[in-house]
């Protein structure tokens, strides 16, 4: 879990660096096509950096609730996150 | 249960109908913006059968397999479901 | 354009088939993860369909506009279906 | 234009304190779910800044091209973009 979480921090960083890149974009009046391209750069990272999340949170906290009274309020956690990826 | 089924086919059925529109839309050379305007319509039905679908499988089959050994298992396969609908 | 049309139309009757069978699938009371899986292939091939017919109108009908008085008609057309696309 | 830029510089600073933001919540090994809503709260942010960064384009650099030898440049890399944004 530990070296899960320091992939999901560099990952973070390196979404944070290219946002840093994109606001330089837009303050020097780059091309839109080419910033446009960029944004889904850092979206693809923050959608592999969603996925890491919600498989250790499946693979941990939900697994150790299975047993518990909490099932029910994981499973609607997991309901609310999997209606917004579907933004539905 | 079943009255979740039959809302679920009752959706299905406006989507088949909904594409056999569009078939006759592509035939009839139709203006390709309303054609794509009816396709994305056709998607958001399927997404709202699948979320349905997706919301009985958790708090039923999930729930129910919460005590048993086939837990990972249930795990894995809403994974990769998640995995599909983050297309990462 | 021609054959265009006939990949679109094959592809919405294939899309039509596998809704035909996600009826019986549901009707059969088949297993969720199964279902939801087979509904995310028949959006993929809406998802085909639609690219298929924006890169023809974009191709084809957008650049007749170019020249004449229809050019922000046919903006706005596409701009719209972008918001589609990005739910946002 | 310049209002523009102005407006998506705000929002992109705004997603970079977001991240900041997330960067912590994940080394202070915060709950999983929050941190999966929180990073689709940036997911939206940069949607937003990407669709008015397109309308802009369209608006603007795509309009400015319908009369000019560019014409098909732009039209694919509209088409590019559009692909991106289907994920297909």
């Amino acid at each position: 879990m530990k070296s899960d979480r320091q992939r999901a921090v560099q990952m973070l960083k390196t979404a944070r660096g290219q946002i840093d890149g994109l606001i330089k974009m837009v303050e020097e009046d780059r091309y839109c096509i080419d910033i446009s391209h960029q944004i889904l750069a850092v979206q693809a990272i923050l959608r592999k950096v969603n996925k890491d999340i919600l498989h250790g949170h499946l693979n941990h906290c939900v697994k150790e609730a299975f047993s518990s009274d909490q099932a029910q309020t994981k499973i609607d956690e997991v309901m609310e996150i999997m209606d917004k990826l579907m933004k539905g």
